[in-house]
């Protein structure tokens, strides 16, 4: 568990980069956080494709997912799907929205998401739908103004995970680590639903079952097993997040806040080094 | 923005690798663009497989894709696909010919390819199919004469993507990013279709989401994102463009010039090399 | 062949990692080996994603599934299912447990899992089925109780193959390399068999050809040309286990005596440094 | 085009990494070629995996399938395939025998494989049946006699695929080149019409097309572009045959002596340092 503003930001940038290398994101999609104390703000990265997330990336929002400190660089258009849900759900902690493939074929054709192995059952005992035209009519589809953020959460109500009608899905945990792991479990839990669908006549699981085996996959040691495993993945790779910003994250202040703190300008150099 | 033929050169071999890179390219298929400076001309590379190009492989064509400066290497057997569309579509700035996998089927079944999610909006509102056999008779199924160029740029009409029975998809756009993006979404788009046909019933979006969300999604901001991310992901493998071949892109005109304009004799030492 | 207990060490650090690297574990999931000298005992991991496991964090078990040495390191879950299908099969020298994605509909649609191709042989003329709802009603579908392992193995019964509804699948074999050359091959079977399924009928081998194909497949050659070529994938990508612990394994008993047996301590050593 | 036996040697342990890396092959199936000299030989690897066969592990064979110089290593089981078709289609240079995921579904529901683009128009007009079953009952389906190959050379007949009922595919080429061009784009066109097939009805080439595209694709020009890019990926991986054996391979023939001549000595030595 991270113990400061600088660790999460670290874990924040890690868990962009892991749910990209684990395909539940691609260029687009982010994970957020909310801050960790004050609960009236959440920290989410510039607009970047989150497998390229750096710590220094990561601003503060208030709920109505303004940037705390005014700034230049660009911004991820639907930042509201954070803000919105962090609002409606004082016990989110985590938010991630994604289009992942095996999720698409879902939100494409409006079939529903059950959880049909231990580890699906984190999705909860149901997935609900939100159709952006239902609410907006004709719409570029985005989640942009805070009317739309707000009839996305209202849709999710308990839940933890909701499809999105033609874009994608969002899904919330009540710790970072959690959203991580709920949102690439559901993702393995859409594929194997697919594949049996096909085959022949799936057997979900039932209610019991699914709050049974969802506690017991949410508990401290599968999230830690699972998340040593994705951050040693992304490590042997060399795509975790920078060691100096890590090392930064762990060292002094000093040091930190010279890195930490993103500024307009800053962003921008990271973006010019990041091109080349 | 690529600002200098040479700096287009390297754009445009990035964007063959990327394609590559993404799985839209394999040994096969070609992105050309128009030369920034004279409509009447356009840029290619020689004959060799997209995920290898390198600035100094690319020539310059007339729009009857004959290369400007006769040469003895081997050029692609497909030119016309570029040459015939430029003709016909003052408005179209770049061209990828492709058989990604995800796209096939519905070239070989002719089930139509509908956007259903906001990304694969980039599609259009409708993706023409083009068969060979209809204005030809029997052939080898590539498209080596002009008139049959010709034909397919016709069946592509105002529209940015025609699918080519028995062949592939051939995508155009009004800049180089712009088609490196759609044709990498609409082959997720593709993938996504099809799982959804498989479980139930796509809904595809109507003609007012396509617009918008074809609109918002190929702005600037979310086109430079994907692109910083298929760049990033080339470049920590290694399999960016050579730097040295950058360096003179970038740098005076008498490196540049050294190294870009590719001679019968050069381009066959690279490949020469490129065997070892 | 390993001829030491450090050697089988190391031998089923290799399985997790190669049982990992080709598809068959993720996160979850664990092989096992019964101790070469003493059959009342087996060797697994302490919970640990099998990607990661090395010989040191390799533990020795009774067949009720307790640690020999107590400890204070966290054990997997599930350990009974091979503590009693070590106890119900006296021929089993090894054991895995996985979630295949390409056994997963099998596991989610109750269609049967047939061998049909030579390598597929390997499953053994039936795969039976294994549901916890019957006998235990609603639980987490964890396998964690005693009885829970044993009515698992009684399904297994004298097979090779048992697939657990909404769970996974359990593989026994007469020896590591059999177990490991099994659980991938299964795999690859069951691959073949959907998409088949879903092209039209498929045609399976029969009795006697399943025996003669099996026989022939988990002959000395075959096994370890398959061996060799998982290590050999391993090795080129840098995840075989720590050469450090190798040498121990093949050197003095003093230098292995230190690294070998694993304490508590050691083992959350190895856990934070794994981390970085 | 090799112009020696060493480069020959050198390019056929080329092939086998090339499939295996392009999921032709994995720990089974071989490539051979004929003897460029001596239509009565044939040149294939001793017993290993193919992503893993180097110059010196290459033997030559007579016809009948028998080692030229008998040796202790152990040598592939299916022999025959290669041996029985150079027997009977002197026109062959090139075999290669696989059991890539996309054609298995073939292999078992025994639905036709089609070519359905222009590339995948090197299957040729038929891709005929094979089925041990008729011939010789129930066996272990592995083709080991003489007269198994024999039979299976006979069904191949003129063409230049043969899907092998619950087994693989063998493919055969008047080239090595092209052996490996058809047998990797045979198994993409068995890709796209599988999906073809779920998602309607396929249109596949007609006899005319069919060998129009074939001869096309199979010049020299676009078979050394693919040739290329395979064996660029390869490299950029670390994974071409090493490059000590290819200095032998080109240098002096002292040298190529002393390495290319395998003893069952010199093999074991290699099996064993393939091990660490």
């Amino acid at each position: 568990m991270p113990q400061s503003l600088d660790e999460l930001r670290y874990e924040l940038a890690l868990a962009n980069r892991m749910c990209a290398h684990e395909g539940v994101l691609d260029a687009f999609g982010h994970v957020s956080a909310r801050h960790p104390d004050d609960p009236n703000r959440y920290l989410l990265s510039r607009s970047r494709a989150p497998e390229l997330v750096e710590p220094g990336d990561i601003f503060e929002f208030t709920l109505d997912s303004e940037p705390v400190t005014p700034t230049n660089v660009r911004l991820y258009g639907e930042r509201v799907i954070h803000g919105e849900i962090y609002k409606a759900r004082p016990d989110v902690m985590a938010v991630c929205h994604h289009h992942a493939p095996a999720i698409m074929p879902y939100c494409v054709s409006g079939e529903e998401l059950l959880p049909v192995y231990h580890l699906g059952a984190v999705i909860g005992v149901k997935a609900p739908f939100w159709d952006q035209r239902h609410d907006f009519g004709d719409t570029n589809l985005l989640v942009i103004e805070p009317a739309e953020g707000a009839s996305l959460a209202k849709a999710l109500g308990s839940h933890w995970v909701v499809i999105m009608r033609r874009h994608g899905a969002t899904v919330a945990g009540r710790a970072l680590r959690e959203c991580v792991f709920r949102s690439i479990y559901s993702v393995r839990n859409a594929e194997f639903l697919t594949q049996a669908k096909l085959l022949g006549t799936p057997s979900p699981l039932n209610r019991v079952e699914t709050e049974r085996a969802g506690e017991y996959n949410l508990a401290p040691g599968p999230v830690a097993r699972a998340w040593e495993y994705w951050e040693m993945r992304l490590t042997k790779k060399g795509e975790a997040p920078p060691r100096a910003a890590r090392a930064a994250a762990r060292g002094g202040k000093k040091a930190a806040g010279a890195k930490m703190k993103p500024t307009a300008r800053g962003a921008k150099k990271t973006a010019r080094k990041g091109r080349r």
